[in-house]
């Protein structure tokens, strides 16, 4: 939600600048030679590479189960298949658990959208996330609602009763022909970058657009939200019958979000479509050519009430070693999506490289001396909700910093959610100890594009949760591919856009690593404990 | 209409290799230094780039309009909004003139498809052109049709009454991360190369995916085409309920073209959606996996027969000098489109620009000798009906090269129609001797990078008609831009796509080129007249 995911940025600036500091202040002395099993190596990479099932298990989460928006019944799907496949491929413990209370489930039913006149033209449109049904099939005349400011409202004042309202397209949006690549991958120039790269910095993927002045960013979002919200309560008070409006997205590609609170009590709202901007910008300048425009459009949506719990997919391969195997490795990444199309790159890669991880150490009969658990995440989309919770419920609360007794328990936690390119390396999220660790574990995958290790801090995803309570958690440096461009949070995010060969490394590196954490004589080095942080800035 | 297109195509290629004998017989002279009226060029420039009217054309052709299919009511508005503009700018003898029998007016007034099971997915997907209506509102089963051969066929008898059927992806349509621009300018080198080709050689656009085989892929495509009528008869046969297929497209970009002949009394057909690729290979693949699949779909079209006519706008400015002002110098852009989208591309860009040109002639009062006329083409997207039956009707007819006295007075025809980007230069259509006064005309506008003379042929457009009786006919060289990877033929076809600066270059070249012709002493050289050809080849 994008409330919570503009705090958490804030956060993650304070956070890693505070990180910066702590890690400055522990000196880092030459750790021992690491050792690395080459023959383990050889098996997991033969296997991954040799007899994955990563693009069949990705086909299950994706198109099988379809959108897993949090709460509703694609994700319910997912997680009960997860949680019967990994308990097929040998793991224990298997469950779906409840990390809490998160809200109404949302489904859609039904969705259509057309110029009905000045001719007839089909539209591409999504339902904003939790938004309600309209009254049946309709047809009616369209009104811009152009408001910089909460005074423009007054204009529309007593001349939106039973319209559908237009909202303007962002100058961000607007169509043109592109002469930049949908796809890249990292150039060995930015990840030599990364590599010499200091601890700390703000949480960026390379090839993500820059984040441009956070603060600035967040002071206008908050003034356009607040606007938004003095316009949603004029709209239901002056009657309008539904609302198109349109986010990033262009020929044919639309990126969704939610137009409503997932909260059970949450306040009405209209029934609102996110549209491809150029259907959106068809309409718009029709309207202000004074041209009378109608649409008629039908949508269907349905809560679900019974559930509020949130949950997360969870089972073990349980350790061999008598000492160690009370201690934990984790591995994991979201399940959940947005709903325009089947979260593919955003994460089904991720989750379907981790369940892939687990298969591979299971088939090579490999005997880690640690229990491995891997863990799929709910409700990531709107604040890492699911693996905030375990983190909580198992570890620790960052706001009180109380430890429970598996925080001493836990080796590490490794997460894949960057979209479905290949691992090229990984963030050590600051923790400079960790760094020839993780050299020495990536270098039988070298020659696979698995090269850098990079102190810099990545954020805006699960590993986060774990970082905030002093857990080592790390967040894999991915290829970019057409992850911003096209699919993150978008109607095309399907199974088409995955790259099996890309899966397939990612999976052995995952496994490798997984396999590392297990075996080493010692938990990985830790960060010093960060303090407890009040409640509102989780 | 694929059928002509390919004949077309194979006959270009016999006209193109029997135009480079006859040029080579044709011993070029040195021409006399090419005059050019600097202050005229200065003015024209002056009223094309500061006072601009194309974009507000486009606005009318393209989102006013609506899509423009052959004989469809988006055509029958933009013919008479142009007549009314271009008499608006003071032109005359401004005329929607019929050519002859075209066939059936078509057009959508609904369009919905979804995933109906397993779960709720709402679906892209655009009506073929000429394709009927569904029974209403339809829910059905859907089978998959994946015949390779006339043979294969058979195992799906019986399987397919009332059920929706569902046909193969092409390979060269499976989506992918995309690591090349969408869009592209002729570069340099290109252009070099295009100054530098001899006369003749394949109808190419410099950035158009390379032809390949033309042979063999026509044998290809026929053998294709002659299964897919087998197919549909036995569908028919079979009771199915309706089709949907795949062309060209990922990203929510749907390529289309039409599903039945648009001959009055053409077979009848079932109702048929062309699908995004997305949507069609997770229905395939879910299919493929043993997944019941259902879906919901209602399309209404309607067929209009009263008028099977089809019609070109003309309009006139009437030339100044008594001895050559019963000479024409015409210029023009087909302005029928595909359904799917508005033809912003192809071809309201070029039919905007032909317009702005006429404009900017009366706008700065120059007096052309020569009279110049505009022509807006009709059903050119089917077999170029339009211009080919108005050169037949006005000048000669190609199966018996029987000249009109009207053949005689052409100086000169200028087409526009290879997307929206700006003008690089002109093909000479191997004419030797128009080389070096075309580089005098470009010369003025060498800086707007207009610079470059190929005696390369170019096909696939309007100027064919008129080189195929022997008339100096020409295309300007464009930039690509997204022609071919988004906008040709396309559902994202639209307004947006349309770069202003481009545009008005385009109309400030084309402007000058018509003037230029317009003025000179003599009118162009031409080409030896080819032989008639037999009709079947047209």
């Amino acid at each position: 939600m994008q409330k919570r995911f503009l705090l958490l940025a804030a956060t993650s600036l304070l956070a890693a600048s505070s990180a910066q500091a702590q890690s400055a202040a522990s000196a880092s002395s030459a750790a021992p030679a690491e050792k690395v099993d080459a023959a383990a190596m050889a098996k997991i990479r033969d296997e991954g590479m040799n007899r994955s099932k990563v693009m069949e298990t990705a086909f299950y989460l994706t198109d099988v189960s379809g959108p897993r928006l949090a709460g509703s019944e694609g994700l319910a799907r997912a997680n009960a298949w997860a949680k019967k496949r990994l308990t097929d491929y040998g793991l224990v413990n298997a469950n779906v658990e409840p990390w809490g209370d998160f809200g109404r489930g949302w489904d859609i039913d039904k969705s259509y959208v057309a110029m009905a006149a000045p001719y007839y033209h089909a539209m591409i449109g999504v339902p904003k996330a939790w938004t309600p049904s309209t009254a049946g099939p309709v047809r009616k005349a369209v009104v811009y609602v152009n408001a910089k400011a909460e005074a423009d409202l007054d204009k529309y004042k007593g001349q939106l009763r039973d319209k559908i309202v237009l909202l303007p397209v962002p100058e961000t949006s607007l169509p043109h022909p592109n002469f930049e690549p949908d796809a890249k991958r990292l150039t060995a120039d930015e990840l030599q970058k990364m590599a010499d790269a200091p601890a700390g910095g703000a949480p960026t993927a390379a090839n993500r657009p820059p984040a441009g002045d956070m603060e600035a960013r967040r002071a206008q979002l908050l003034a356009a939200r607040a606007l938004r919200q003095k316009m949603t309560d004029m709209l239901l008070t002056e009657g309008a019958a539904a609302v198109l409006s349109a986010g990033r997205g262009t020929d044919g590609t639309v990126f969704t979000t939610n137009g409503a609170p997932y909260a059970a009590d949450a306040k009405p709202v209209l029934p609102e479509l996110e549209m491809s901007a150029e259907d959106q910008l068809r309409l718009i300048r029709l309207v202000e050519a004074g041209i009378p425009v109608e649409v008629e459009m039908e949508t269907k949506t349905h809560f679900q009430t019974q559930d509020l719990k949130g949950y997360n997919v969870v089972a073990e391969i349980p350790g061999t070693d008598r000492k160690l195997k009370s201690e934990v490795v984790m591995l994991g990444g979201h399940l959940d999506s947005w709903h325009a199309a089947t979260g593919a790159t955003d994460n089904a890669a991720g989750c379907a490289v981790m369940m892939e991880a687990v298969r591979i150490l299971k088939a090579t009969g490999l005997k880690p001396r640690r229990t491995i658990r891997v863990a799929l995440w709910g409700e990531e989309e709107e604040g890492l909700h699911g693996s905030r919770n375990y983190v909580k419920n198992h570890f620790a609360d960052p706001a009180t910093m109380q430890l429970k007794p598996d925080h001493e328990r836990l080796a590490a936690y490794f997460n894949l959610d960057n979209g479905g390119g290949k691992i090229r390396g990984i963030y050590a999220q600051s923790n400079e100890a960790v760094k020839p660790i993780f050299a020495a574990w990536l270098a039988p995958f070298n020659d696979l594009g698995a090269t850098t290790v990079t102190l810099r801090n990545t954020g805006s995803t699960d590993h986060i949760a774990f970082d905030a309570v002093g857990l080592p958690g790390f967040q894999f440096i991915q290829d970019g591919l057409d992850y911003f461009a096209r699919t993150h949070h978008s109607n095309e995010d399907t199974y088409d856009r995955l790259v099996p060969d890309d899966l397939k490394q990612a999976s052995v590196v995952v496994a490798s690593f997984v396999y590392d954490a297990a075996m080493r004589d010692q938990k990985l080095p830790r960060k010093p404990l960060p303090a407890a942080t009040p409640p509102r800035a989780q």
